[in-house]
């Protein structure tokens, strides 16, 4: 029996990746699905148009790990060399190929197009290596061993390399590290900072090993992957007893797991107690009426909402005394339980969320700075107001606000916060 | 007079970056401050924290490029090893140097703090290097030259990087390639698609070179990235006749140049028109108000918007009639028209944007399927509909939605379209 694969390098073609505006993310999804199988992604580069270079690339990295799993440059422009690169650096010829042609033919002719000639270059072949048709476009892939390390050329184009990468790698994946998986789990945490959160799980990190939890955060959401490696059954008891420890020590502050965000946590909640909800928002403009409807069937419990930028929005949209708006200014706690109450009242739900402040970077004084924010939850009993000074910029301030509405939200929700 | 860099690579060092979750992209940071001295990048890498690799990855690329930015791995926990890499890959030893020490123990003295042990190991030193002062952070970076080639070490924190990138290699760039720079300028366009710029634009491939111009497509926008490499005054010439050529093939399709989306381009002309606007948005719910939202002052010309999910809202909110959602389904032209209108009336605002259709995956049907979209403005003068079917996810929906209807508003505002 073979040796099972411990490591894996991606390498991305293309020029377009190396420039100021494009990052590879496909060696995202290499990674996701290689570490299913207990493959560690090692490495990664990115490399331009340049057959020389690509070669040397697979080359250094073939000496190094189990799997290279190259991506991009398979197409029919003449800057797409990866094939050719491949067969310079195992020193062999590509040669022509009339049954995967063939296949090239077949696609044009599925779309009523004559196949054009420069296309002629995706059907050489590599002797040895194994061709991988393309169901979801033109440009095969490649699969080939050399001196023990699995080389493969996939697409750049996401929605067909994701597709080959599943029908092709995985399955020798699953013959050469059969018995062998890694489980993940994600666990959403909101209303809690990243440093609060590692000083409660110190313990757990010596209990279940470092390597085996990823603490990543981001404006007031925190999230902590799980995972484990072993066989199948073992990994997922395994995996059980973490879920387990952690909830016992994150208590309210864990939102959902195995969720998208917090967001999906809301819809959830709501749609369990079949109850109602509507947004008001002033400096996060639209960006939690976004989120939550992002999230597939949002329709069902979110009735809508209103961005209420000038007071005379808020006045007519939202039912906002206008004596309120006078006396406290439109960033206060009063006018942020106003809009909750309004939005809630006028748009006829269970739950009214209300946010308004400073995002900047202008509209700031000395006592009501940018980054000052307040929001409020009206539920069936009453109403709860929360308000802070965040920091950063424009965009970090409204992502910051947003995740602490919905969080705030998500607790009265689910009772752990009552009016 | 020494040669002028031509060759970058930049190498990113953090376990972190190799998971299934986050990229790098410090490295984007890096291209766009060489390329304005006419460094191109030509590599990059994303290594772990370990030693040998990290070293391993400098020695390679020393050997081929001019430059190599080399970000992450400089703190104080164990796992920071890239300033040993470095010394490994130079073949020399660091040592001890108390005023780098003298600068650590001055910042933890700043926020009234005490250095821990662990920072001594920033306080080391490479023979022959220079080492760099962290303005924004603890981690002191390293320049130093190898061989002909540029070596720096930076921090990865991205608000760090960024400063010392500024403040310690852009002189040494600034001098080094003295009367080199590359100007870029970016045209954003919207209501295309690529493949009709592509045509549109080969002759000027031909005309000014394909390595000068990129394209980047999205749902509906096209960036067109125009760039010229030589002395500061020739390359801003240079580019301006470039601005000139496209403008003429472009016409009409042209949103803005070197603004950050069409959202910016519909508050710049609403602003120089004294001008003011409000949406309504069912499908993209709250997508479109959020983006707009997004650029500093919208609050100056957007009064706010509705996300109408319910019918209820579409009603109450907007003054939608009820019988029009009994007769046409609130996914029809008649509604877009009715919620454009009825947000400019009710917000009392010159424009209103309407905004309507089955975003999924759910809640299709024969005669409406998933994906189609009705949108509409309302102006002074009247009201303009459009509809499309758009393909995709319902991220991919929503996107193309609120591309699309920004593009008509920005037509409509403009006068190119008028109702």
């Amino acid at each position: 029996m073979r040796d099972p694969m411990e490591t894996a390098a991606c390498v991305a073609v293309g020029s377009e990746l190396l420039g100021e505006q494009r990052v590879d993310t496909n060696s995202l999804k290499v990674t996701r699905t290689v570490g299913r199988y207990g493959v560690r992604v090692v490495e990664k580069r990115v490399i331009g148009d340049d057959e020389e270079a690509i070669a040397r690339a697979i080359g250094e990295l073939a000496e190094r790990v189990d799997l290279v799993v190259v991506t991009g440059g398979l197409g029919p422009t003449a800057d797409d060399v990866t094939r050719e690169a491949l067969a310079r650096a195992l020193g062999v010829e590509l040669v022509d190929d009339p049954e995967v042609e063939g296949w090239i033919l077949e696609r044009y002719a599925e779309f009523g197009r004559t196949m054009p000639d420069a296309c002629r270059s995706m059907a050489k072949v590599l002797p040895g290596g194994r061709t991988l048709r393309n169901p979801r476009g033109t440009a095969p892939g490649v699969l080939v061993e050399h001196r023990g390390t699995l080389i493969v050329l996939l697409p750049g184009v996401p929605w067909e390399m994701e597709a080959m990468l599943e029908r092709y790698l995985e399955p020798v994946l699953a013959e050469r590290n059969a018995g062998r998986r890694r489980l993940a789990r994600t666990l959403v945490l909101s209303g809690v900072i990243e440093s609060e959160v590692e000083s409660r799980i110190g313990g757990l990190y010596r209990r279940f090993g470092r390597e085996n939890i990823t603490i990543l955060a981001s404006m007031g959401t925190v999230r902590l992957i799980l995972s484990t490696t072993g066989r199948p059954g073992e990994a997922g008891a395994r995996l059980d007893e973490m879920e387990a420890a952690f909830r016992e020590v994150l208590g309210d502050d864990l939102a959902g797991v195995d969720v998208s965000g917090i967001e999906e946590v809301i819809l959830q909640l709501l749609r369990g107690r079949d109850e109602s909800l509507a947004v008001a928002e002033s400096c996060t403009g639209g960006l939690v009426a976004k989120r939550l409807t992002g999230v597939p069937g949002a329709s069902e419990v979110l009735a809508g909402g209103v961005v209420s930028y000038s007071n005379e929005i808020k006045e007519s949209l939202l039912g906002v005394p206008h004596e309120l708006l006078v006396e406290h200014g439109a960033v206060s706690p009063e006018v942020a339980r106003a809009m909750a109450e309004g939005v809630r009242r006028r748009c006829a739900t269970g739950w009214g969320l209300g946010i308004t402040g400073i995002a900047g970077p202008g509209g700031g004084t000395e006592t009501k700075p940018v980054g000052l924010v307040h929001w409020a939850v009206a539920g069936p009993c009453g109403v709860v107001a929360r308000q802070r000074v965040f920091p950063g910029t424009r965009e970090t301030i409204r992502g910051w606000s947003a995740n602490a509405a919905m969080d705030l939200l998500r607790r009265c929700i689910a009772g752990i916060v009552s009016p």
